[in-house]
């Protein structure tokens, strides 16, 4: 038998309780495809005494993680501990430097400190890997990296997080507004105790500025990103989009143009037939868009101990076969440094809809804002008014320069009749 | 720089002219990617005198592609000629013997002649890769290999063939019947002069073979995969199909379980719903499903000049950077032979549409054929007469087995009022 790839998982908590798991239920599969076995030598965590429904028999147990990077026999070092700056960053550091190899799933790590990192496995001459850190158990950063090598790719768009995916669905299933799917998801176990990290889109934008580094060859950029959640779409959003017949979902959008990029997360409408629209649940998707191969697209679950699980052992197992590539496609000195093109210089429609007071003039006042800033109406609707004499306008725009549109709400929001910001989102046509 | 990896090319066609165009119009983003120039030095092709859009300098040319492989300077050989048992299969043999990597999109060789050739590659230390051979641009044969290598693999289904799945759209779309949307097919290139291939289901067939055998660590084993094709749908199928709540597809279904598969390619229904019934048009998709990544869906073009040389580039990458995989997962003395489950084992609902003359006392007789065969109906569907005083009678079963009902059709079909063959297709519910 060949030699044992060693590995030493840092961080047992669900993706790295699935990822023991997985070891030893599949260890026979793995390794025949491999060519030869994968073992653990070592785990790290805090919390011993709890089931994790895997063997810990020839595995050595460490409380600090740092210690076990420092001790264990190990070829490889899987980070499952998570965090952007802290002990994990200080263990995949150490262990790149010690020339050991790095699997991790830690998106927000890589979206700040990815460069650097790339870096320094480069110096040592090892792999640090990442399928699990993006879109859980699809395989789409091998699939940008290596299947699409051939293409440049001009844009990679996303449903990158799994419960802003699963409330936007079920607020459409369901009629019901927003805080009260979040309180269900967060029972359910899809949303954590303090979800911002998802809802406000940061999760979505941490994989967001990971694909675009790989798609486009760039250096990774977290304040690249634009970012706005979730927090408010309401039912009513919704439904008129419904009535438009457009979905709404948080998206995640990379453009490569001329020499500039274009990153952002946020909510937008798209209509039905787009691949992206019948995504549900806490499934994700990415579109890649390359010169040849045109659209492609990779669905799956973005999240779980077992997807998840299953993109870190994908990891290994290219490091069990020697199989290499640079951490973002290309060597680090060869990732270009893009401009990045303001958010509001997008051309396109736009979905807008205003809280007001149903009074004579109101309709004109609108109209005129849109009118002197050259923004035209594709669809009008309003609506009879609420108890409180309220009524929401809701306008489809045809194309036009976000700038223009964003002109023409600062105008309304300084008239009295206008009763709340305006609620903008952009429609967006992905082929 | 590093030194060129030098390739030969046997085939300009459509496919091996996207090639060498790809090659050419991208070569300083797949040096860069590949850390080293990928550089053709031969090509062979019998028509010389033809505009291919691309440039022929420094590149030695050949008539005949044996003579290339026997003489060119090549570290790899690309065929992209096609057929079994030909020219195609003797170079690649001829390549693989000399120890040369070879890249091929050729489904037909590797469905008859895959296991051997997997042999000889073995054998010589070198690649046999055929990314383009399945499903286009979409790199499916990469994310089964590697990106879903931890997995047990239980099922893969897909739409493997862009031109029935173009043809089936297309009827559903107008309502227009079967030979007139495939005379328009063939009038837009989307089917050839001689259809037969594609429309008999013999292509998709090829391809599951090759996508079954990296799913399950099988041999390839094309007399395993019961075949129909879609000459026998109607519109009049599609229409009820629509009624009842489902679309028709071509699928090719791959299931292993108990230590036994089932390969089927046939014209299936299935619920708008699945990820597979949206893909319409000239699309491929390919759903996999392991156990622990749970379902995973590919979606892109499968065919055309620019697509499948994506693919092929993308195996041509492989083998620049020294990245090695065994040709199906596992080396060749590792592949299982499995049973085949006989198609008739099935156990699932289907959809049946009966020609029948419309008489007293018929319908009492189809009730008698399904009831003794302990088949029941979920749904029956039967319409005013035509002008020959025919009816169609269309029945959809619940859950039974086919060789159940298919014993039931035997038994109508000695019936004198059944004045067809009776049309059966089975309800597909992947999840």
């Amino acid at each position: 038998m060949n030699t044992p790839l060693k590995i030493a998982i840092a961080g047992l908590g669900t993706v790295g309780s699935g990822t023991l798991q997985l070891l030893q239920a599949n260890a026979d599969l793995i390794a025949a495809r491999c060519g030869r076995p994968v073992r653990v030598t070592a785990v790290a965590d805090q919390v011993k005494n709890k089931d994790r429904g895997v063997s810990f028999d020839g595995i050595s147990w460490y409380d600090d993680a740092e210690a076990m990077v420092a001790n264990a026999d190990a070829d490889v070092v899987v980070e499952l501990i998570g965090g952007a700056h802290g002990v994990a960053k200080r263990i995949v550091e150490a262990a790149l430097a010690r020339k050991r190899h790095v699997v991790t799933a830690n998106k927000a790590m890589l979206a700040h400190h990815g460069l650097a990192l790339a870096q320094v496995a480069e110096s040592g001459g090892v792999t640090l890997a990442y399928e699990a850190a993006v879109a859980g158990g699809i395989p789409i950063i091998k699939a940008m990296r290596e299947g699409l090598v051939a293409n440049r790719i001009s844009r990679v768009s996303g449903i990158l997080n799994g419960t802003c995916n699963y409330i936007l669905s079920t607020m459409r299933a369901t009629g019901r507004d927003f805080g009260d799917v979040l309180r269900e998801a967060q029972e359910l176990g899809y949303a954590e105790a303090d979800p911002a990290f998802d809802i406000d889109g940061v999760d979505a934008a941490h994989k967001l500025a990971i694909l675009a580094a790989v798609a486009f060859g760039t250096r990774v950029d977290f304040g690249a990103v634009s970012v706005e959640g979730i927090r408010n779409v309401t039912a009513t959003d919704i439904q008129y989009a419904d009535e438009f017949g457009y979905r709404i979902k948080l998206l995640g959008i990379a453009e490569c143009a001329d020499g500039t990029m274009s990153l952002r997360v946020s909510p937008c409408l798209i209509t039905p037939d787009m691949p992206l629209a019948a995504v549900d649940g806490v499934f994700n998707a990415i579109v890649a868009e390359g010169d040849f191969v045109g659209r492609s697209v990779y669905e799956g679950r973005g999240a779980g101990a077992r997807p998840t699980a299953s993109a870190v052992v994908a990891d290994i197992a290219d490091i069990a076969m020697g199989r290499r590539v640079p951490t973002f496609g290309v060597p680090v000195a060869a990732l270009r440094q893009l401009a990045v093109r303001p958010l509001d210089a997008r051309v396109g429609a736009s979905y807008v809809r205003l809280a007001v007071v149903d009074r004579p003039g109101v309709f004109a006042d609108i109209a005129t804002a849109f009118r002197d800033e050259s923004v035209s109406m594709e669809s009008v609707l309003q609506r009879g008014r609420n108890a409180n004499a309220n009524v929401n306008v809701v306008i489809v725009t045809h194309e036009s320069e976000d700038a223009a549109l964003i002109r023409a709400l600062q105008r309304l929001q300084n008239n009295a009749a206008v009763i709340e910001p305006p609620h903008m989102m952009r429609i967006e046509t992905l082929q």
